[in-house]
């Protein structure tokens, strides 16, 4: 099991029947990796209307000329032809409105902007379904979901807001997006430079891949999360897994953790004890990421500062086994019951919806291939290797194609990507995902942006009053720098 | 037929059994542009080694995975591990052995630059076929010729070169390119700035595309050419088809003009009447890609400042009809007979080798939608008008596939790349292809080198004795700025 990667893991999860023998800490990369960012909507009431354009299904081949609906949403509220700007959100592996509700940032400097907002869904998600019902039946009909084909789109949509909106066509076009988006947003603006004059590229992981960070950085940021969130609580969480294991290998060990997690269904095969290690990381690595300064309502229903409230419980590592576990269930029990609902635990849900979860299964596979690792030493969490010959024949037996490690590097530069102009790298130090992420600056435009308190792309949430004050400083200079591109174009190019 | 698009008429041209139909100026555009530099091989022998890689047939889709050879040539006689670097030709539409002979500007810089020359094949083109035989069967197999998979494969090639030779990781590159390939030198550094630090783009018409310049701006300087060269020849040329049309009204005419051209074929139908008039547009069109100021032989061997020793033979437009057409075939003599050899001259072949034909027509047909036009007042020939319907319905008749001509313009920028850097756009001005090309400096790093009296690339042939000082003077900035490109790498990147 040491040898199995995560996001193997993951894939294994994501094939019916065969959660069981899915390990844990990664399922939940996932999910993770799809949030951009998750409170309950804002007092502001964000209006927007829903739009269709017809994209073509391969912008990179002639021998099909299929086209298919690409949905965009538009709030134009505060947009002002003169001087104004347009903000594109690069669409992520979810539904766009989902991600528009959730993205309060741009709604929040919509005005200050002179802002129309657009958000674009990414193709193979939510309705952007290039081959309807089918499209994720087979590796033909998977075929055209790729990071190019997405920004072709994206490329194509620019072009044609501009050709048709009366007064958009000498505006200022500024890509933002999160997590996954934010990589887009940050690929959009070096591969189309022509069609936005920068990007804001939140908890963007764009060196999360082949030889540029260690494996297992994502891990140890989790780890640390929860060593600086209470006295012995990572420790504790280390020592679980033996101790997990001791208990399971007697006899009534299984029914024991069954009852004193409270679990829903009991363990009842030595297989169990692996999935159940599984999803009690995946709740760590899930609470790294949405450790937030305020209560929100992302995967679960969480209060402020959800890792410090659930190492609470996990003060003392030197206990028995069962004391040991019994602290853990009431530290996941915080994550699971915050509302106090919950009769049981499920271990085979996970938190978040399954939105995109297929897709993103695919891209793993193909494209976005991004080794991880744990080693119990730097980190809390059991040894996982990173295994690519296993994670390939996985890929394929699940989607038939053939992962291409080094392709994500080759096409988009890896660590050489100087030469490129206006980008800001936001990245949250206590998310995980800032360990493949931009964290320096590279040039005096391309900037990169610390937020000390700040989970995944915390910034492109909307204003709330428990913000940090370096998520504020975070946005207003990302501001800043927005408004700088803006006056710079209608310098050059507009009429401003 | 003034309806008829040129580059229609070359995919008709191009159709076996449809060359009759040809009309005629543009079916040269095709093999005009196919060419880089053609020379007679310098006395310095070009040593070479051939290599192959193994490619991806699709960088951007996995459901296939198969691979194919690309051929490569390497030269590094010159090449020093120490503060060298690495020219890289992106090859165009042919057999890139062909390039490699006639690319004299790399084999004469290389010792000064340390430099070890490498010039890759185009997928589909010379030996480096996707499927072999199949490779032009259908859309299906056609379907991986673009301008995008032929970067890619530029990109896979150097960074498995940089990977397996030892010295060449930390080596600067720098893509040149002539014509096509010199469009490809310019996007390649566009989209892979990583990979290369620096184009020199060698007449290159990258702005030969929709809406960017006008479509008669090429046959415009065809005809500026032939004013130039000699009094009243354009005008002589210019009343030439009235003449034909005319002559070939009356009953004896075609016996007669076929008589007087010296004809290896004599005209028997009106239909080939036309066909007559697209050979001798081509003719002149050939004549101004390769006017040199010397001796060359692409084509035809030629004299030196060919169009000059044409024009001696048009110098008066107001003669008879016959008397006009009898100083037309002197002209055309000095094309197809300046070795005095040729016993007749043959309507039905063209000029060119036929290397590379059937893939620059697919790609005409998909991406490379570059509009042409002729309006006989601004220009010599007849008038015909772009029709991009008609060209559109052409191309799927031939090929399967509709032309996307506002594809290019969207992934490559159009007129608005001004956010890139460090590229040279070089352009004879006596060229015609300079029409589409970048002729002003955009920025201080993208620069324009216009050598007023140079051909097609001239800049890229070897020296000659005959060159102008213009061209010696473009060669030696071109220099200038690699070695410049060269020296930053090494402070900010290298260990030089």
């Amino acid at each position: 099991m040491g040898r199995r990667s995560l996001l193997l893991l993951l894939l294994a999860f994501l094939t019916p029947g065969a959660a069981t023998a899915v390990p844990p800490a990664l399922r939940a990369l996932s999910s993770l990796h799809l949030s951009t960012s998750f409170r309950s909507r804002p007092a502001v009431a964000m209006k927007y209307s829903i739009h269709y354009i017809q994209q073509k299904v391969d912008h990179f081949g002639f021998h099909t000329d299929k086209t298919f609906k690409q949905r965009y949403l538009i709030a134009d509220k505060h947009w002002k032809e003169d001087g104004g700007s347009i903000l594109f959100y690069t669409g992520n592996e979810g539904d766009i409105i989902w991600f528009c509700n959730n993205t309060g940032f741009m709604w929040d400097v919509a005005e200050e902007l002179k802002a129309m907002l657009v958000f674009a869904e990414h193709r193979y998600y939510g309705e952007s379904l290039p081959f309807g019902a089918n499209s994720f039946k087979d590796s033909r009909h998977l075929n055209f979901l790729t990071t190019e084909q997405a920004l072709a789109d994206f490329a194509t949509l620019i072009k044609y807001l501009k050709r048709t909106i009366p007064g958009a066509r000498n505006q200022p076009v500024i890509a933002l997006g999160g997590s996954y988006g934010g990589m887009l947003a940050a690929w959009f603006r070096m591969k189309y430079p022509h069609l936005v004059v920068g990007a804001l590229a939140s908890s963007a992981p764009i060196w999360q891949f082949e030889n540029m960070v260690p494996c297992g950085v994502f891990m140890k940021i989790v780890t640390t999360d929860f060593r600086k969130s209470g006295p012995n609580c990572s420790e504790s969480i280390r020592r679980s897994w033996d101790a997990i294991s001791r208990l399971t290998e007697k006899g009534t060990g299984l029914h024991w953790l069954s009852e004193a997690l409270h679990l829903c269904t009991p363990l009842t095969e030595s297989q169990d004890v692996q999935h159940l290690k599984d999803w009690i990381s995946e709740t760590w690595v899930n609470l790294a990421m949405v450790d937030y300064p305020y209560e929100s309502n992302f995967l679960q229903p969480l209060p402020a500062w959800p890792i410090k409230v659930v190492c609470q419980y996990l003060k003392n590592p030197n206990v028995s086994d069962t004391w040991l576990l019994q602290n853990i269930f009431q530290a996941l029990n915080v994550y699971y019951n915050y509302s106090g609902q919950a009769r049981c635990l499920n271990i085979s849900e996970t938190a978040t919806s399954s939105l995109g979860a297929l897709g993103w299964s695919y891209q793993t596979c193909t494209e976005m291939v991004m080794p991880f690792c744990s080693n119990g030493i730097d980190d809390m969490f059991e040894p996982h290797s990173w295994n690519f010959k296993e994670f390939s024949d996985d890929c394929f037996k699940q989607w038939g194609v053939k992962p291409r490690p080094s392709w994500i590097p080759t096409m988009y530069g890896g660590k050489n990507i100087s030469s490129h102009t206006n980008i800001i790298f936001s990245n949250g130090e206590i998310d995980p995902w800032s360990g493949g992420g931009v964290t320096k600056d590279i040039t005096d435009t391309l900037l990169a942006i610390v937020i000390p308190e700040g989970a995944h792309h915390l910034d492109l949430r909307a204003n709330n009053a428990f913000d940090p004050v370096t998520v504020l400083l975070a946005r207003s200079l990302e501001v800043r720098h927005m408004k700088q591109w803006i006056k710079d174009f209608y310098i050059w190019c507009g009429e401003g």
